[in-house]
């Protein structure tokens, strides 16, 4: 993929930047792609399930807005407007204008942002890959709390 | 890693939560994990530079209350606190307390922990590799912005 002069900028980027660090722009920007927002629009975008077969394997494709609001139940329209515009700014999914009547706005994935997809994508799928063993965690957790110090 | 029975169970597992509902005990569990605090947490217990040569490639350590305080810039105590309190809850790291004057608390990553680090920690070298990149597209978009719809 990257050529090695692309990949010696970016390691030597990484060694300029530190999320570490409070005042480090990249600080602010690990907090922008930290979200599940973020994660799920990038997700959809990139084609993932739960289609039948779908998995983190299914092919990017273009969403209108309102097909991406159907797939992230529960979002709302300011969110997802405020989401869709940051990842725009970013440079990390394109907005192309159709002037049907009325206008299609459709939303697809830069490369950049294909290459964050792909690690978000894998978030997400430890979310749903882990979550009876996080659960069952929360339940010997509360179970401990709830006994005191010497169950 | 994990056996062909747990990888199954996974599988299956992904099949039945789906973080696209709003309703999906995994879409609580993204987001939870979706955090700039959890990502930098998982990378300091993690081992993750910047220290010299330090990349994704340290080795995890248990670290202390106040050595994790120090060196994530800017968190607030109350931030902290919760962020490690969730974190056990879920089982992600493991809390000892050692019985010195005054007491040692110390943190360390469990194995399903360490997994979830290896992910985030991902994240947060994209956002440190591509930063430059980022800056770039944000001052070509607020160009765009700033100069109308023909420039």
């Amino acid at each position: 993929m990257a050529t090695t002069t692309e990949r010696e900028s970016r390691a030597e980027a990484r060694r300029r930047y530190d999320a570490f660090l409070a005042e480090c722009p990249s600080r602010q920007l690990l907090s922008r792609i930290s979200d599940k927002w973020v994660a799920l629009v990038l997700a959809a975008l990139g084609g993932d399930g739960p289609a039948p077969g779908g998995d983190c394997g299914g092919e990017p494709r273009p969403l209108r807005y309102s097909e991406l609001a159907r797939r992230l139940s529960g979002v709302s329209q300011k969110m997802l407007t405020q989401t869709l515009r940051a990842l725009e700014r970013d440079g990390l999914v394109t907005r192309t204008v159709t002037p049907t009547v009325p206008v299609t706005v459709t939303y697809e994935l830069t490369e950049l942002g294909l290459s964050l997809h792909q690690l978000l994508g894998q978030v997400k799928a430890w979310a749903e890959a882990h979550m009876d063993e996080v659960l069952a965690n929360r339940a010997a957790y509360d179970a401990r709390a709830a006994g005191g110090p010497t169950s």
